[in-house]
C-alpha cells in the first residue's frame, strides 16, 4: 500500500509510492557517466584546476601556503565570483511598481564559488578529513563576510554535483548566493516552525531529531555533533539531512570545533552516498535563518542532500508534492550496510 | 542588470539572470533527440498505441465508435489506470501519527492515464483541434468522475512530455491524479489570493491578465475565451500561462464552449512552442481549486507550461526561488514571431 507522510515542518504531503518501488541498487550509477573519464586534457582546460587561475575572475579570498601571491598557485580552497553572476553586487534595494502591478527589484547580491580541492578529480565523500573541514570552515568565513553587507538579507550555500544536478563543471565547487530579501519558502518554513514552537512549546527539529534516534531505522550517521538521517516524509530516494544536535538558528553561529566537526560529518556520509550508489548526482544546500533576523527560539539549521536520481515531473510541479519510489527506511538501511 | 521579480501571486522572487541570458534560438532542440526516430517497431511495442488495447490495464472510459468494445480498436480517446499507481483507490482517509511524532495516511487516491489519441507520433501542437477538444473535454469528463468520490480533496492533471519533463513513454498522454489532502503549495496560492483579494477587493488573476493585454509585450496568443502570456516572474526559460478571461475558480466549472476553446487554445500555444523550440520537452499542469471548497471570489483556475529547457539546481531547491536566463518579454516575442 502506497503511503502519505506529512513533512513535519513544511507540512506538505509525500507519497512514498511502494507500487513503483525500486530495489536500492537500481538506482546506481544513474549519475553522469562520462565523470569516470578525467583526462589531464580536461584538467588543462578547467578554471577551477591548479595552475589555471588566471581563467577565473580574480580571487576573494583564499587558503593559500604563506608567501604565495593571490591568483597563483599555492591555494587549498579558492573563493572566485561567479563568471556569469545570477545576481551582480552593484545596485540599490528599492522595490518599486511597474506596469502599475508588478514588483521589481535590481538584482543585486553576491554570486560566489567556493573551489573545494586544487584536485580535479577528488570530491567531498572521498576527500581527506582536513580538507573537507576546510571547505565548510570557508562557508562559514564567507558567510560571516557577506553578512557585512547590510543590503544582504539572506544565503543561500548550496553545491551541485554533476550534469543532472545542474553541474557545468566537475571540478569540485560550491557556490554561495546573497539576496537581498528572504525567499518565500524560507518564510514559510520560518513560519511553520514558529506554529510548531506555539502548539509544543518546543523546536520541531529537535523533536524530529530525538524521534529519529530513539527509533532508529532512518539513521544514517551519527557523532557527537550531528545527526545524519533519511527523513520520514524523504521527497526523493536517499534524501539525507544532518541536523547538528545542539539547537540554534543560525549557521554562521556555530563554534570551530563544530565547523570541523561538520567537515567530517558531511565527508562522511557523502563517502557513503558515493560508494553505496556509485558517485550519483545531487544536490546538497544549508538550510539556515535569515541574516537580520532572530529565530532563534523555533529555527533550527540543518544541511540536506538530495540525489537527482529520479525526474520531477508535472506531478510535482503542479501539487508540490513527490512521489518517492524508495522508503526512506530502505534508503538508510542501504546506506549503513558495509 | 539582473533584475528581481515578484510573482504576484505566490509572492517568491525570481531572479531574471541577463549576464546568463541567451539568444531564443539558443534554447532549440534541446529536447529529447531519440524522439525524432519513430519506427513502426516502436508502434508495436507501445501501449498506448491503436491495436494494443491488451497491453493497459482495463479502460476506465473511452470516446468510441459506437458499436466497438471497450478495450478494443475503435476509440479516439482512451483512459485507463496508471500500470504503476502512485496512490491506490482502496483505502481509508483517517490521519494517524506514528512513532508519536510523525503524521500518516494510507496511500489513497486515483492515478489515471488519458491517451490522447491512438497515433504514436501526433501530439498536442500539431493534432488537428477537434482531437485536442476532446482531449480537453475527457479531462473535465474525468474530474467530475473523480469528484463523485467523496474521499478526493483534490486532482492534479498534468502532462510529461519528453525524459527531461519526467515522461517515460513517448505516446501522447496526460495524467489525473486525485488526493485525499490538499497539497500545501495550493493551501499556499489559495491564501496568497485571498489576501490580495481583502486588500484590493479584486482577483489577482484578473487584475494580472488585464495588466498583461494593456501591456502586451508578454503576451502570446488570445481569442474571445483566453489569454495566453508568459507571465512577469517566469520561473523558466519560455514558462507560458494560458488564463481564461472570465473569472471562475474550478476548471470543472467551464461551459462546453470554454472546453472546445481550452483545446483549442492549447493545440495553438504548443504549436507555437512546438515549431519555435523544436519539440522541446515540457509539462503543463492545470491549476485549480481543490473539489470540496468554494474559493470562487478570489481564485482563478488557469492552465501553466514549463519548457523543460533548464535544469534546476541547489539554489533553486534551497530557496525557492529561480534563475531565470530568459526574460520573459523576449520569450513572447520569439514564440509570436512567424
Amino acid at each position: 500500500m502506497p503511503e502519505l507522510r506529512q513533512d513535519p515542518v513544511t507540512r506538505e504531503w509525500v507519497i512514498i509510492a511502494t507500487e513503483r518501488a525500486k530495489r536500492p541498487t537500481e538506482f546506481q550509477g544513474q549519475g553522469d557517466t562520462t565523470r569516470a573519464v578525467c583526462l589531464l586534457s580536461q584538467r588543462d582546460a578547467c578554471p577551477f584546476c591548479d595552475g589555471n587561475e588566471g581563467k577565473t575572475p580574480p580571487e576573494i579570498v583564499a587558503y593559500r601556503k604563506p608567501g604565495t601571491a593571490a591568483n597563483s598557485r599555492g591555494w587549498w580552497i579558492r573563493v572566485v565570483p561567479n563568471r556569469f553572476p545570477a545576481l551582480k553586487i552593484e545596485g540599490g534595494i528599492e522595490r518599486r511598481e511597474v506596469e502599475n502591478f508588478f514588483r521589481l527589484m535590481d538584482g543585486v547580491g553576491a554570486h560566489e564559488v567556493v573551489i573545494e580541492t586544487p584536485e580535479h578529480c577528488d570530491t567531498i565523500g572521498i576527500m581527506d578529513d582536513h580538507q573537507a573541514e576546510e571547505v565548510v570552515q570557508m562557508y562559514l568565513d564567507r558567510f560571516l563576510d557577506l553578512k557585512g553587507d547590510k543590503r544582504m538579507e539572506n544565503i543561500t550555500c548550496f553545491r551541485n554535483r554533476g550534469n543532472l544536478a545542474g553541474a557545468s563543471l566537475l571540478h569540485p565547487h560550491s557556490q554561495l548566493i546573497a539576496t537581498p530579501m528572504v525567499p518565500n519558502l524560507l518564510r514559510h518554513q520560518l513560519e511553520m516552525t514558529f506554529r510548531y514552537y506555539d502548539d509544543h512549546g518546543k523546536c520541531v527539529y529537535c523533536e524530529m531529531t530525538r524521534t529519529e534516534l530513539a527509533d532508529g531505522r532512518r539513521i544514517v550517521y551519527t557523532n557527537d555533533d550531528y545527526v545524519a538521517y533519511t527523513p520520514f516524509a524523504s521527497r526523493v530516494p536517499f534524501e539525507t539531512w544532518i541536523v547538528p544536535r545542539e539547537h540554534r538558528s543560525a549557521f554562521e553561529g556555530i563554534s570551530r570545533n563544530q565547523c570541523k566537526a561538520l567537515g567530517r560529518t558531511l565527508n562522511a556520509v557523502l563517502g557513503m552516498v558515493f560508494r553505496k550508489l556509485n558517485d550519483p548526482d545531487y544536490n546538497y544546500v544549508i538550510r539556515t535563518e535569515p541574516l537580520r533576523e532572530d529565530h532563534s527560539s523555533y529555527f533550527h539549521w540543518s544541511l540536506h542532500i538530495l540525489p537527482r536520481l529520479t525526474t520531477s515531473a508535472g506531478f510535482e510541479m503542479g501539487s508540490g508534492m513527490y512521489i518517492n519510489p524508495m522508503p526512506p527506511e530502505k534508503a538508510a538501511e542501504f546506506l549503513r550496510s558495509s
